[in-house]
């Protein structure tokens, strides 16, 4: 991280300034690096690509969420989902160890990062995080489903390209069943042929 | 580009399937590079990340549009806006030889794109993508600006990194004053003090 970003000089206004900062700060997204790969398998994905392509996935799958869903509110909640990962890092999903401090590091993050913006501002975008966390909204399930299912999709169309190195198997990814099938069912029963599929062709261990 | 996407045999919902292979193909869009840098200059930036650094502007500085906008329909915008560089590829703005036969290009490969979704899909998306090409709604307008803002933000935090080895001036930049102004009086305030300072210091020439 370099020094925190000063607006040019000659520029009073301070709210403006401080959005501004953020929008800045948060360019370190585009660094964070997921375990997923991209579909043409030349690299590794980061957070900020793979939060627009969640964003995408709002725009052209609300029709499969669980219950009505407000599409505006989901996309701007996956859009951010990932923010506190600029100080707190990416934590691949079987990755058991990391999993355990997760929430405790993503919360410090989310302490420091969203008082970046104006009071208002750090606290909608502060409850619109907690509300994905805590997966007990309709828009939240929903989010989390696509969550779930966008990497899913990249690891099938790239011969379980992340899948194979971390010995992933049929059931760890099927432990998190519920949390598709809560928000979407309709998207579920998709990728539940997508996963026998994906044994049978040796993509994912049985 | 690989072969077109197969859904896993077994899979019946053909407009679900035509979806997902739509938004496999747009995967596309995160290996097409742009001009400008991270903020960190370690690497140049790709047109998925910058849609996500867009619809995060339109987040928080709403408030600054020139007339009122719904937000919601500003993000979507700003999400597909550069889904078409993926056939066309990315047009440097001040690259007026690119620039020449930019819509033309842009536009066949809208006819390309879109029409790979769902048909009621693929109206709307082209519809919207129509309306920030046209920039006559205070949705469009205040969408274009922020798509000038954003670049000149990368640029000035990076001391000129695109500016300087393209030889970019201040005329140039002001040249598209008229499309921050339209969308955002309170945006092209602030970027007009940044201009300045950005000659004063060397970032871009006089």
């Amino acid at each position: 991280m370099g020094p925190p970003v000063e607006p040019p000089p000659g520029i009073t206004d301070a709210r403006l300034a401080r959005q501004i900062a953020f929008l800045l700060e948060i360019d370190q997204l585009k660094s964070v690096l997921r375990q997923s790969h991209l579909i043409d398998r030349s690299r590794r994905e980061n957070d900020a690509e793979h939060s627009w392509h969640l964003a995408m996935l709002a725009v052209v799958l609300g029709e499969y969420a669980a219950a009505e869903v407000d599409q505006a509110r989901v996309i701007r909640m996956l859009l951010i989902h990932d923010l506190v990962e600029v100080y707190a890092g990416d934590t691949f999903l079987y990755d058991t160890q990391a999993a355990a401090s997760q929430a405790e590091r993503e919360r410090a993050a989310a302490d420091r990062l969203f008082p970046q913006l104006p009071g208002d501002q750090a606290d909608e975008l502060r409850a619109l995080w907690d509300e994905f966390e805590e997966r007990r909204t309709p828009d939240a399930r929903f989010a989390r489903a696509l969550d779930r299912v966008q990497p899913l999709l990249l690891n099938f169309y790239t011969a379980g390209s992340t899948w194979l190195p971390h010995r992933v198997s049929r059931a760890d990814v099927l432990a998190h069943q519920k949390t598709v099938e809560d928000g979407s069912p309709a998207l579920w029963a998709y990728i539940r042929v997508m996963i026998d599929e994906a044994v049978r062709r040796g993509y994912l261990l049985a």
